[in-house]
């Protein structure tokens, strides 16, 4: 039986984009933040092996951007992350985990700080945006909390710094990691960050506003003929051999930073005002008793994790359920199954023997360290 | 080319049905709060006849449950809707536009109130869980407010009752629209209401508990045998003929109430201290100058809209950007294209002829009222 197909409706919302994206041929899609994400063009393998050795643009109009802006801006965000922000000079992006009062993930996005009082959160898959206007309200603060009209591009890729240049101009091989600057396009001008979702190096274009998406699509691509430029997105094996999570498949709200090994984004001492500082000092304090790890698996190829899959070890000569694994993809350069998964601190070491519960069977696995590559 | 397939990984979340809906021969999902919902099982139009002749159980887990309780549970579910609630009684379900302070849709959920301080909001598709949780944090409040483990499951239909009746006791029967009793199944108690996303009568379970699901699913499927009951899901032809509205395709945070013609659900005037009541009691002086309304599309059968269809009706002469549409389908019981949109005033008197630009070509149309049948 063939996969089934997304019926798509307004409510998965299209994007600036998504034209192109449909005429370079997409064959598959995700849904993130409501809105149409392409995840396959020639197949999941192929869209990998050409991100690792050319350049691709991604439609990841997806990141919506949560905008705030007024006098209490720089304070509310500070409220909204355990991460100490005094650091965060204009121009600069910032990871950073968003917890509720509990200290439970309820996004991982990407802070820019675009003045002393503007700021963007382009986010991961949950609604931050109802999340930030609820806070605002019930505090009655001096914010305004909208979603603009900006839609990230990314490229990425070995190839990304060239084709960028030729079409934004030199200066773009200048800006540094997790920096942005303004660059213009037809006299608009775009933020542009190097970021991106994947570890083969590029950046994202914050196009502001929808009218442009196709211009700015057609330049990249024509400017890259010669480099083999193509439609992409977000890879599931790259990702995974990179160790960079997903939001909702590899934590959820029932997960703190701790666990997800972010721990070294949460400055809960000096973070003072932050939501979930009183369940996180604590843990910060006693550590986490599980927490994310890389798996490989042995066999062959394994399906897409749609459920997680049971991890079990050894305790005391019975075999224990100690964790679970949340995202699996079979890497052809390395040769194994690579896999993210939650695993207790009885197992977490590395090179620790485990048993992974997969629909293709029962396999033997190892615990590792993130990133595989 | 074959449409585009949906990516599963745990981000896009199985539900307790999941593997039930698998073995039935799903063909298309959607997703609907970050969770899978099936589209269509034959096709969309063999669905819809059966739908309205026979009895069908739909996977609507994806209507998750925020879970209100506590002392000021009842003061917080006023200050989120503009609707009255003092007339909401125990037992019963009042279906509630949700808005932010400028009077913009947020949600259009069903409500339940489980007890003096206990209420279920059965939610479309947005992350109306993080709204209320940090309005309540915004507000020092005293009130839990959670995503339960419940999954709602209709069952909907002509025979909807007649098999309820079966599985559930001839005391089903006696459930009113918009009303909800516990009943028994297997020593456990789940909330069942009348009601459903449909015009074709029926019930929604909340199976209150993952591991319940496939039981229920199979006991549900066993007595219905010989009244033809499938598996089947929202129907987009028989929702718009029935004018059921769509959050996110049909409304959005850029429309109120009273542009989705839920005025009548508004008493903003007695509602005192819920938000937006300030916008919306402008509104309600005023009167919206747009308003949603049913247009039947001439010609044959035009595609799902996945974005608006811009609207046209002559003004002076000249034809003018009057409104867009949101949402289509060809309806074989009314032989013609039933539509949802949103028409200026200046148009929106049922019976006006129009010009709808569809992917299919500029077609002539009629505003209609809502539901069509």
């Amino acid at each position: 039986m063939s996969a089934p197909s997304l019926s798509i409706t307004r409510r998965i919302r299209s994007t600036p984009f998504s034209r192109r994206v449909e005429a370079a041929g997409v064959k598959a899609y995700t849904v993130y933040n409501h809105m149409l994400l392409p995840t396959v063009f020639e197949s999941v393998e192929a869209d990998y092996h050409h991100l690792k050795r050319h350049v691709q643009v991604w439609d990841v109009a997806c990141e919506r951007q949560v905008e705030i802006r007024g006098r209490d801006a720089t304070r509310l965000v500070q409220m909204l992350t355990p991460r100490d922000l005094r650091k965060l000079s204009i121009g600069q992006c910032f990871y950073v985990p968003m917890v509720d009062e509990t200290g439970g993930m309820l996004n991982d996005p990407v802070l820019l700080k675009l003045s002393e009082d503007r700021y963007w959160i382009s986010i991961a898959d949950s609604d931050l945006l109802y999340w930030v206007k609820g806070l605002a309200y019930g505090l009655h603060w001096e914010v305004d909390v909208i979603e603009p009209d900006v839609s990230p591009l990314a490229v990425q890729g070995p190839k990304a710094e060239d084709l960028m240049a030729r079409v934004f101009g030199e200066a773009i091989r200048n800006v540094k990691f997790f920096r942005f600057e303004p660059f213009e396009f037809d006299g608009h001008w775009f933020n542009i960050a190097r970021s991106g979702y994947s570890k083969q190096g590029g950046f994202e274009i914050y196009v502001d506003g929808t009218k442009l998406g196709e211009p700015v699509w057609d330049r990249l691509m024509e400017a890259g003929q010669d480099l083999e430029v193509r439609a992409g997105g977000p890879n599931m094996i790259e990702r995974i051999e990179g160790g960079l999570l997903s939001y909702g498949s590899d934590m959820t709200r029932a997960n703190t930073p701790h666990e997800c090994g972010l721990g070294r984004f949460c400055d809960t001492f000096t973070a003072i005002g932050c939501i979930g500082r009183d369940a996180l000092l604590r843990v910060a304090a006693e550590g986490p008793v599980r927490q994310i790890r890389g798996l490989t698996i042995d066999g062959d190829g394994v399906p897409p994790c749609t459920t997680p899959w049971p991890i079990y070890g050894e305790e005391d000569g019975e075999d224990e359920l100690i964790g679970m694994v949340t995202s699996a993809a079979w890497s052809p350069d390395l040769a194994t199954n690579v896999s993210v998964g939650i695993v207790r601190m009885t197992h977490w070491k590395p090179g620790t023997s485990v048993t992974v519960e997969t629909p293709a069977g029962v396999r033997t696995a190892k615990v590792r360290t993130l990133p595989f590559a």
